[in-house]
């Protein structure tokens, strides 16, 4: 059987306008993709006021932040925000991360500039009742127990924590403690010192016009005026391998290994050996650990990254993450198949992993290229990360470079460190040398 | 400010052919919908061998039958299998549902054609392999073991089993002492009898042409010959009322009401009143339970239902579904307040409400339109449920013939019976009258 690698559109036949950027002088970036194949319309909008602000001691201030802030603003009310975006058939949604707090909107294309004035508002001029606090803060607390009943979710929260110094490994959505430390003038304080246009993007992608929508970031955005970026000091990483009790039927399982980050030289070569190792059903976790010898229900690896906000002294740095959740019995023989994977990565790549791996790279990012929203938030992360844009032709150019020998060079370059590793169930686990 | 409502394309300003279907003469029918505007196409195939036909006692066969078909098949290896659609950069799913065992394939267009012939392999010469048994028996089972971790899944899943008939309520995935019993030969005998052409529906949207993917579906299914349709028996539903032990700091709460099924008069009108209800942050349940108590964590309400496959004397079934995650001290209001929001349901919608939920469904009509892999599911859903195609046109007068009169007049005709309930948790919880 034949095995055709998958042809990309050029950017010609697309017909598809270049994606256009100006930065305001308050230093908000406005990044517009005209897509005129669609109906739709999608906004990402990143402010730098993330988790990393919160103070310390309080870590919880940017999530309660996040909250209040849809709680009313401008001229509305908190039901009033929220039925105006309905009355728009708004799909949204708002999340805090280390570095910005992130709304995202799609809808009908000639529906989204009214979808942008009302997040303005949210921004620029919430009301942060502090009527509110209290509810707010318990709908919060009850999001932070219930991660006790979800040991998968929390050994990678967890595993975070030890992987990057503080502030940046913290939990984005706060801790219990930092919750009980937190007062309603600590959050309006954050929005009043962290909540600014300097280093915010907006990105739009979809149905419509790049001058029209730098019209409106200018009615929106231009005058809210620069405020001092905070210093965020970066402290200590938690312990690199550690053990958490939980008394439970399973056993779950997270390692970190430095890589290359987003933006770094080998990148693409970090991502592909990712993807070889852990990203799907041909890879070696799931062929190894789960299809041979069904020693898991759940195993994978991929690719992240922190990058810091504006006024940290922490820098880039990439990690490869791999998860494995197993019953208690089966736990040691796991981790030791997935110590050995880890282990003979080093000696590289086959041609034959490399091809599938680039073909479902080149069919993802077309099918990318079809989704407003996946478009409007590409967009946004690569300022963020790059700060700058990255055309589709350059990232196809990028994987199409990647050959077995330029993987398996960048993984013999690595050096050989243990990773950051942690365990959570009923008993902790021998680590093989 | 204005609130104007998502205006639609018309059918014509979307230059999108209608479309097309075809029933061959074994009884698989083909649906093509050809959407120019993007370069990705996208299948769903679904085959009527769901779990419903387990054998009794060995609930678990459908889910071992999809894990072995993709360990090998015409002149395929496992591995091979895999690597195929892997170079033709293939985005996949195989998953099992109670009345069909379903794969979906998506990736740029040219390349989709040879996706589905792999697929036909699968489905028409599986090497079901007697070796592989045991490994693909011990990974599911570590699937449902891990279950036990995850509440709010099991939550829903027995609350389905209290909800539905035997067996169509049971878990599609199999339970542990189903698989237990279960043999290599009853996974043979199941592909044997369920896995046919008569009554499967083969759904492509995207970059095609029509009379292209009707000769390939003649060439790869037209010889494939039509079996009995086994009789599958209806026995009887679990408890109405029930309470699990469950030793963590959670309580997870979850209800199932009687409400009009697709494809059954009133269901836009059941689905409006599930959307104001619990659909989202301006939905009643949210705003009551989450955001004005912070009671929980997790709040929401969806309908959905069963259609029984064919050979089975089980008739549509719809279900309005609630769910509440909250900890343990706070489930017992929670519980009382999400009572008295459905019992207040039955006096009606207000005009806001209903506005609010027909524009978020529009937009979302929208946006639907721009995916390959959503239009594809959507037509194969709508054969199965409805027996023919809905064109958009159709669902969009539905939602826009929709009043806050005629939804207030569907729930005030609902006969007022208890729901099906279970509470997950520490301890159980008094059920209000």
């Amino acid at each position: 059987m034949p095995a055709p690698s998958p042809s990309l559109p050029s950017p010609t036949a697309a017909a598809r306008p270049a994606t256009q950027h100006r930065t305001l002088a308050n230093g908000l970036t406005v990044l517009v993709e005209p897509m005129n194949r669609v109906r739709s319309a999608a906004f990402s909008l990143m402010v730098p006021a993330g988790s990393s602000h919160d103070p310390p001691g309080k870590n919880a201030c940017a999530a309660m932040l996040c909250d209040l802030l849809t709680r009313g603003s401008g001229d509305l009310d908190n039901r009033g925000f929220t039925h105006a975006l309905d009355d728009l058939g708004v799909n949204r949604g708002e999340s805090v991360g280390a570095s910005h707090l992130s709304v995202s909107a799609s809808t009908v294309a000639e529906n989204l500039p009214q979808a942008l004035r009302i997040y303005r508002d949210l921004f620029r001029s919430p009301h942060l009742p502090e009527d509110e606090f209290a509810p707010a803060a318990d709908g919060l607390r009850q999001s932070l127990r219930a991660i006790e009943d979800e040991p998968a979710h929390r050994v990678m929260l967890e595993l975070r924590r030890r992987t990057y110094p503080t502030p940046w490994g913290l939990p984005t959505d706060g801790t219990l403690a930092g919750l009980d430390a937190l007062t309603h003038a600590d959050v309006v304080n954050h929005h009043r010192t962290a909540v600014r246009p300097n280093n915010a993007i907006l990105a739009v992608a979809g149905h419509v016009d790049a001058d029209e929508w730098f019209d409106l970031a200018a009615e929106c955005f231009e005058d809210w005026e620069e405020r001092p970026t905070p210093t965020i000091e970066t402290g200590p990483r938690g312990p690199a391998r550690d053990h958490l009790d939980h008394d439970g039927a399973q056993t779950h399982i997270a390692l970190a290994l430095p890589a290359a980050a987003y933006g770094e030289a080998g990148y693409y070569e970090a991502w592909a050996a990712a993807a070889i190792l852990g990203g799907g059903m041909s890879s070696r976790l799931f062929t190894e650990v789960r299809e041979k010898r069904g020693l898991c229900y759940s195993v994978s690896a991929s690719l992240s990254g922190l990058k810091a906000g504006p006024g940290a002294d922490a820098a880039r740095e990439g990690r490869l993450f791999c998860y494995a959740g197993t019953t208690a019995e089966r736990a040691q023989q796991t981790l030791d198949v997935l110590m050995e994977e880890l282990w003979s990565l080093r000696d590289g790549v086959t041609e034959g992993e490399l091809t599938r791996c680039v073909a479902r790279a080149k069919s993802g990012l077309v099918m990318s290229q079809e989704s407003t929203t996946a478009r409007a938030s590409s967009l946004a992360r690569d300022w963020h990360h790059l700060g700058r844009l990255q055309p589709l032709s350059e990232t196809l150019e990028a994987v199409e470079a990647l050959t077995a020998e330029t993987v398996s060079q960048y993984l013999a370059s690595r050096p050989a460190a243990p990773p950051t590793a942690l365990t959570l169930g009923p008993a902790a686990l021998a680590w093989p040398e």
